[in-house]
């Protein structure tokens, strides 16, 4: 049996009722995870943009698009949460590649327990495998696919969205083979629009990709069967190297959604290891007026990329370990509102950063940090993070997943939708139908 | 100015007046060359595939499918028109490359002029410079990009679609580079799914892709200002090597849209020399009853490849260059109606078939062939054809591309529809609205 044939039986006749309850639970949190900054980007100008494409070219309204208070079709309901759920850059990220595996993926398959009676433990399922599904198949073509310039959520992500999908409308082994080979022919997205609008795109695009095959497979459209293992398939034509057999080694006993990391904090993922530090300072209790001065010991990378002790603006407080330290010390968060222009520029931060001091550690992994505090008193104060939050070994606990979920959704929902949002997601597995969830 | 700046500069800003009276020919030659086999698929069952989707997603109806008798949104109609347009591997090929700029780039124009108020001349400039955009692009990564196992017909082509719908939504250079940079990141296909359904369904993706591109482009999405020539755009990425001067060489003066070949037979194109020769036998009068033998001197490849003396299906007869010398010796053809199933196995036809022998001759081109006739009566006849017809040193006459819409579209159209279509596609520089056109 081919690869594809292998991956595609197990996808399409897994019962959902045999799935661990720890990888339900983990799709649980991808889709809370991923509807968190979906939810915040729904305020985002861009936004409009796709909807008067959508506007312009009209539609059934079958499925919702997160926070935006409309229906559309499953296509474009598809695309445009795809959208969202990536245009902050605060989704997840699989640790063993960079994927981003969710933004394509959980789309695909919501368009269709939106538009359709779905049980939320089916949509759950459909999530878990699809994200199972992309996972596999990007590990297998890491890290030579990126290296090449692809984006690996652009291309590897619309086979999360066609299992996903495909799942859902019920493809036998032959259907799934077929949906993936249609899915895989659209794999597209390189990393130079990376910085541009047209980098979210390839989540919404793949996650439209994904569903269009699985919607055209269901009704007689052919493809190759072996769109991974071909000789002209996607590992041979989109990756220098590739090692199939990570695609279907312990399929359905060793699972890659738990190797898949939730976003912690709303910046660059080498400051993540010293926010942790300072938000644990800050749950002990410590009184930042006492600082005297803080030093970080990390890994070069992070004086590589975010070493900027003075920033001036919202995005470059993103990349600044120095305000990174800061919030994390003051706030014990670093959410949206703590990259916000106003924040960087507030006097207690401010004043803060510029006690930071940076210690290299070339024996540090990249989501390792000491951060030391001298007090004033004279007392030193340390903290030591071996891996950051969102790490496989260090995984977002539920509790701080839904922190997260509130700080993004609630400017966009108001707190009250908020919760009641939350409430239903938590408890999405006993759902009788996805489309009861107050997500717009 | 990058390579792509300098491109779009062109597209977008050269005037349809100044754009010389035999490019705006040749792009209505192009339109009418795909249109032919569009009508002729749009009775293919796997149109109905696409329609059911269409329909259950549906869409105000702004755009036409042609030959399918219904509208749809111009995102649909772009996608179903070059899917149409390329499913029966009957439109063209641009020679330099084994691109067929048509199926990606016509369609994306097509959408926008059938919607709007556009004239033919606009409409045919649109689709003159996006030809010429895809075909550059696409020469630039030529052998390699194809080689690693693209079909550059999905991926080169959706500059084609994003230059022909820009053109016509009036973007201004800046706009034309990001929505090059919108389409170039989708651009998606692999070889792999070559022999079925997918295959066609690259050049309708990359249709929708270009069209998608330009619409969103014109309502203030980003990209990248460099798709073409940044160390992570579509040459870095997708070609081994490619020479950037091949895209702007000229630009103005020398026109790729010269070196697209117009697909005269129904088959094979190693054939059609052979071919070429037989119809000029029937031009000349010849009585197949009056031959004795059959000496075909082909190309190596021409034995390799379709060295099939005896075919018992249409599909068959398309790889047996001996059908391919028996129809164009009795039919003085090869539409369609030669490769059914009931021609090949007409008597007549296999007789003839029985008398062709082969001789390989290495020092000929792939387009080259003699072919001679032992007549009964001792006497030998001969033709020989420098380059097939199609081919940018014999185009296809427009009487010749006239015949070719004839047989392709009257199946769909019927006689009277087809002649009233064919004779305003001729007149289409003239035309007021390419919403006119009696196309479906």
């Amino acid at each position: 049996m081919g690869t594809t044939e292998e991956l595609a039986r197990y996808v399409s006749s897994a019962k959902t009722a045999d799935l661990p309850a720890e990888v339900i639970h983990e799709a649980k949190r991808d889709v809370i995870n991923l509807m968190a900054p979906a939810l915040f980007a729904a305020r985002d100008p861009s936004l409009s943009i796709l909807l008067d494409v959508y506007g312009s070219e009209g539609g059934k309204e079958r499925a919702r698009i997160w926070g935006a208070g409309v229906k559309t079709t499953l296509q474009n309901s598809a695309f445009a949460n795809g959208y969202l759920g990536h245009l902050e850059d605060y989704d997840d990220t699989h640790f063993p590649t960079v994927l981003h595996p969710s933004a394509p993926t959980v789309p695909a398959a919501f368009a269709l327990a939106d538009a359709d009676a779905v049980s939320g433990r089916d949509f759950l399922a459909a999530v878990a495998l699809g994200i199972e599904a992309a996972c596999r198949i990007a590990v297998a073509t890491h890290p030579w696919h990126y290296d090449e310039g692809w984006h690996i959520t652009g291309t590897m992500g619309v086979f999360g969205g066609a299992v996903a999908a495909g799942r859902l409308l019920g493809l036998d082994t032959a259907g799934m083979v077929a949906a993936m080979g249609t899915a895989g022919t659209q794999a597209a997205g390189v990393r130079e629009v990376f910085g541009s609008m047209a980098k979210p795109l390839h989540a919404g695009r793949a996650a439209q990709s994904g569903l269009l095959a699985a919607l055209l497979t269901k009704r007689g459209f052919t493809s190759t069967d072996k769109i991974i293992e071909g000789r002209r398939g996607v590992m041979a034509v989109m990756s220098a190297q590739s090692d199939l057999s990570r695609v279907t080694d312990g399929l359905g006993s060793r699972w890659e959604i738990f190797n898949n990391g939730l976003k912690p904090y709303a910046c660059g993922v080498v400051s993540h290891a010293s926010i942790d530090a300072c938000v644990a300072f800050k749950k002990d209790g410590v009184d930042v007026n006492a600082i005297e001065a803080i030093e970080a010991e990390v890994h070069p990378l992070v004086l590589e990329l975010v070493n900027n002790p003075d920033p001036k603006v919202g995005l470059q407080g993103k990349f600044s370990v120095h305000h990174a330290i800061a919030i994390g010390l003051v706030d014990g968060a670093a959410f949206p509102d703590q990259f916000s222009d106003a924040h960087v520029l507030d006097p207690q931060i401010v004043g803060l950063r510029a006690k930071v001091a940076l210690k290299k550690n070339e024996g540090f992994r990249e989501d390792e940090a000491v951060v030391r505090l001298r007090l004033k008193d004279g007392r030193t104060l340390e903290k030591r993070v071996d891996h950051a939050t969102g790490a496989p070994e260090n995984p977002m606990t539920d509790e701080a997943l839904s922190e997260k979920f509130r700080a993004l959704a609630a400017p966009t929902l108001g707190k009250e939708r908020t919760e009641k949002l939350l409430s239903e997601l938590w408890r999405l597995d006993e759902a009788a139908r996805v489309s009861d969830l107050s997500v717009s």
